[in-house]
C-alpha cells in the first residue's frame, strides 16, 4: 500500500442496492475538475465551498445519465482535507455504476476501501484512533458500542495519550541532551521527577488498560451462557428474554452448527446468548460430549445464567451443578424457574446464610414470563456494576491494547533501570520505546503495513 | 391515503446497510426547524439555500448521536417543492434509526414509500407521468431501461400528450359554448378542424401505442428461449453467451422450481434468457409433460433460438421442429451448433432456397465458443431492427397505454358521431372523456385511489 495523495479518487459513498438515491463520492486535487467534465447546468469550479448545485451527468457522447445535485467542498475543508464532490443521483445500480466509470474514464481512480480515511488521516484532519474509530462507528449496533466508537472519534482516548506522550518526550530530550555531553557527568533529566512522571503515566496506562475488558464487551456484546439440567426451562426462559424484543433480535450461526447465538439488547448493552444442551450425569459417551461442550461454552463466558426447576431439583443437586460450571472470571445469575410450581421457594433453601456460595438469585417462572425483566435488568446491572461511565476514556480496540501493554512494559524497564541506576543511553532507549507504542495509538508513528491493515478493513466509500 | 402537506416527513434516503454514509431526508414546513433542534453547531433557519453545514445531531439529553453535514434547500427550490433537510450520517444502521426516531420525537412522522415524490408532484414539482419514471429510473437495470425512465422523466413523452390535450380542450370549450346557446343553432367549433385534429392525435396515440410493446420489452427484458433436441447443445451454448457477461449476470428463480431465467445484458438491451428441456418425441408421459412446457414457454416469447447439432440432425428433423416450435409472434434465430463437427454445413442444406422458411441462421460452435458474439450481435438486432430511436417517445408503462387506449376509442366515438351528424352534446361527452383519459397520464386528473396505487410502488425515502 503506497499512500500517494497526488492522484483523485471515486468511490460510491452509500450502500449498494435500490434506494431513493446514491452518492459517489471524489476527493483529491482534480475532484472538482473530474465532476465539471461531467456536469452540466453551471461550472462547479467557479462555485464556492460548502455548496450544492442541481444539474445533469452527462458521458462523453452528451448522453444524459442522471439529473443529480452535485455538493462541493473546496480543500482543505473536507473530510479528507483535499477537494471533495459529492454526487447525489438516483438510487439505481445501473446508473451509478455508470457514472462512476464515467468518471473514472474522465480521470479519477477507483478508491480502495477506507482511502478516504486514510487521507483524512495523512492530511491531518484526523489521528489514527480517531480513524479507527470511524469504521467502528459505522459498524455500531448498540447504543454502547456507539458510545464508545463516538468517544474515541470524537478524540477523547488519544487527546490523554497525546499528552503523556508529550511530557514523556519533554523528559527523553533532556536525557537525551546528557548522553551529548556524557564525558562531563551533568544530569539534565531530574531523575527523582522522571520517576514521578514514569509512576502517572503508568497509572493512566492502567486505568486504560483494565477499560479494555469492559470496552471489548460493550463492542462486541456480552458473551452469557444458559445452562441448566434437561426441562430446567432453558429454551423457555432464553424466549421468554428474546420475545419482547423481537424486532431487534437476531441469529448468528456460529462456526459449529450446533452453537446458535442470539443477540439481546438489554438497554443498549448487547448479549450475545448461547442456549445450551442440557448437563445431567453423563450415561453415555455421546451425553459426556454434550456435557464437555456445555463446559467449554461456560469457560468462554463473561456471564453464566443457570436455570433450574424449583418443583424438582434438589439444593444439593443444585449446589453440585454450580459447582462445575463456575470459574473465577465468570459472574453467575441463579434463574430459580418454575416459581408458579412453587411460590414459597426461598434462596435459603438453597444456599444457607452460612454457606461460602453467594450467586445473585433471581427467582422466575418463565413459561408466564414472570420476574423476566427482573431477569433481564440484572443481566444489564451485572455489566454495568463495574459502574462505567461510557462517556470515560475506554480502550475497546486490540492493537491500543497491546500498543498500551507494550508501553507499559517500557516504562517498567525505566524504572528498574533509574532504581538501578544504569546510565543515561538505557534509560533513552527504554523511553524511546515507550515513546514509539504510545505514537503507534495515535498514528504518531506508523508503518506502511500498520496504514494498510487499519484501513483495508473499512468498507470502500469511507 | 390522503395527501396533507402541512406535515413534516422524515425517512431514510439511502439503501440500508452499513456504508460510508447514509442520507436522511426531512421534507414540510418545519423540515429546517425539526433538524435545528437536533443539529448543533450553527443555526440552519438562518443558512441561505443550497448551503451544507458540519455540524454535531445530539438527542434530547444532548447525547452525540454522529457528526453529519446538513443540506439544506429552501422551498420551493427543493425536489418535493417544500422546505428539505439531509441529513448525512455515518452508515451505521444503528445510528441512522436513532436519528430518525429522534426527528420523529422532534416532530417529523415517518414518510410512506413514494411521498416525497408524491409531494413533488402534488407541489407540481413534476407531472404524474415524470413522477412515475423516477421510480422506473431507480430501477433501472440496463441502459435501454435507462434511457426509456429518463426521457420520461424529463417530460419528453407527456409534453407531447399535454399539447394534444390542450389543443382539444380548445375545441372542446367552443363546443361547450354552442351547447349554451344550442337553441339558437349555431356552430362555434368548426366541424372539418375537429375531425382533422382528432385524426391527427388518433395517428399520435397510435403511434405510442405501437411503441408499448418495444419499450416494454426493453424495459423488462426480452424474453427469448433457447430450445432443441437433447444434446444439441442449449446448455453449453447459454453458458458461452453468459460467460463474458458473468459479472453483470443473475439468476432469476421462476415461479415453478424447473424455469430459471438468465440476465444478459447485450450493448445495454437486456434479454431473459430460458433453458429448456429437450425436445423429442415423447415416448412416455414424463417427457410429454415436458415438450408441453417447451412448447409454452416458445409461446409467451419474444425470441427463439433453436439449437441442432449439424452433425446428428437432419434437415427434416430440424424443419419439424421447427414447424411446432414457431408461432406468428416469434422473432427465430436458427443455431447451427457443432460447426467444427461439419465446417461445410450450408444453410441451403436445411432450408432449400425455394423452401418458403426462412429464418436467421447463425452458425455456432457453443464449446469452442465460436461465433458466439455473432450470435449476440443477431440477437441485439433483432431487437433493433425495429429501427427503435430510444431518446424518441416511447410508452412503456402498462397505465399509460391503457389511457392512451381509451383515450384513442373516445376519439373514434367522436369521429362515428361526427359523421352520423349527432348533436353536440354527445360529441362534447367524447371529447371530454378523450380529455379525462389523457388527463389521467400527466395527472391533470388524478383520484387517490390512482395516486396511491401509483406511489406505493415506490421505495420509502424517494
Amino acid at each position: 500500500m503506497s499512500h500517494h495523495l497526488n492522484d483523485t479518487i471515486v468511490a460510491l459513498a452509500t450502500p449498494p442496492g435500490a434506494g431513493a438515491i446514491g452518492v459517489i463520492r471524489l476527493s483529491g486535487p482534480e475532484a472538482i475538475a473530474i465532476a465539471d467534465r461531467a456536469f452540466y447546468g453551471k461550472s462547479l469550479s467557479a462555485q464556492p465551498s460548502h455548496t450544492v448545485h442541481f444539474g445533469s451527468l452527462r458521458n462523453e457522447q452528451g448522453r444524459i445519465l442522471d439529473e443529480v445535485v452535485a455538493t462541493l467542498f473546496v480543500g482543505p475543508r473536507s473530510y479528507t482535507g483535499e477537494h471533495v464532490v459529492e454526487v447525489s443521483c438516483h438510487g439505481s445500480d445501473y446508473i451509478l455504476q455508470e457514472a462512476i466509470q464515467l468518471f473514472v474514464r474522465l480521470g479519477a481512480r477507483l478508491a480502495n476501501p477506507g482511502e478516504y480515511t486514510l487521507r483524512a488521516f495523512l492530511n491531518g484532519r484526523m489521528d489514527l484512533s480517531q480513524a479507527e474509530a470511524v469504521a467502528d462507528l459505522i459498524a455500531s449496533s448498540s447504543r454502547a458500542s456507539h458510545a464508545i466508537a463516538m468517544q474515541q472519534m470524537r478524540g477523547g482516548f488519544s487527546d490523554e495519550i497525546k499528552k503523556l506522550r508529550q511530557e514523556l518526550i519533554d523528559f527523553a530530550s533532556l536525557i537525551e541532551l546528557e548522553l551529548d555531553f556524557s564525558e562531563e557527568d551533568v544530569e539534565f533529566a531530574d531523575r527523582s521527577k522522571l520517576e514521578a512522571l514514569v509512576h502517572r503515566i503508568q497509572r493512566i496506562i492502567k486505568a486504560l488498560l483494565d477499560s479494555f475488558q469492559l470496552g471489548n464487551v460493550l463492542k462486541n456484546g456480552v458473551s452469557t451462557v444458559i445452562a441448566g439440567r434437561p426441562n430446567a426451562g432453558k429454551s423457555t426462559l432464553l424466549n421468554a428474554l428474546l420475545n419482547e424484543e423481537r424486532a431487534i433480535v437476531s441469529e448468528i450461526a456460529g462456526t459449529t452448527r450446533d452453537t446458535i447465538e442470539e443477540v439481546l439488547n438489554i438497554k443498549g448493552v448487547q448479549f450475545r446468548i448461547i442456549d445450551t444442551a442440557g448437563i445431567r450425569d453423563a450415561t453415555d459417551a455421546i451425553e459426556a460430549i454434550g456435557v464437555e461442550k456445555t463446559l467449554q461454552k461456560v469457560q468462554s463466558s463473561a456471564l453464566l445464567v443457570y436455570v433450574f426447576d424449583v418443583a424438582a431439583t434438589q439444593p444439593e443437586e443444585v449446589r453440585a451443578d454450580l459447582e462445575k460450571l463456575v470459574h473465577e472470571n465468570i459472574h453467575v445469575l441463579v434463574a430459580a424457574n418454575k416459581m408458579d410450581l412453587n411460590p414459597y421457594t426461598k434462596q435459603e433453601h438453597y444456599f444457607p446464610k452460612d454457606s461460602p456460595a453467594h450467586y445473585h438469585w433471581v427467582p422466575v417462572s418463565a413459561l408466564n414470563k414472570m420476574n423476566v425483566d427482573y431477569l433481564k435488568d440484572s443481566l444489564h446491572d451485572a455489566v454495568l456494576t463495574k459502574k462505567v461511565n461510557l462517556e470515560s476514556t475506554i480502550v475497546a480496540n486490540a492493537r491500543h491494547y497491546e500498543a498500551l501493554q507494550k508501553a507499559y512494559e517500557s516504562l517498567a524497564r525505566v524504572l528498574e533501570g533509574l532504581s538501578a541506576g544504569i546510565t543515561s543511553d538505557f534509560v533513552a532507549m527504554d523511553i524511546r520505546a515507550a515513546l514509539h507504542h504510545l505514537g503507534e495509538i495515535t498514528g504518531e508513528i506508523s508503518t506502511d503495513d500498520l496504514l494498510g491493515n487499519i484501513f483495508s478493513r473499512f468498507c470502500i466509500g469511507k
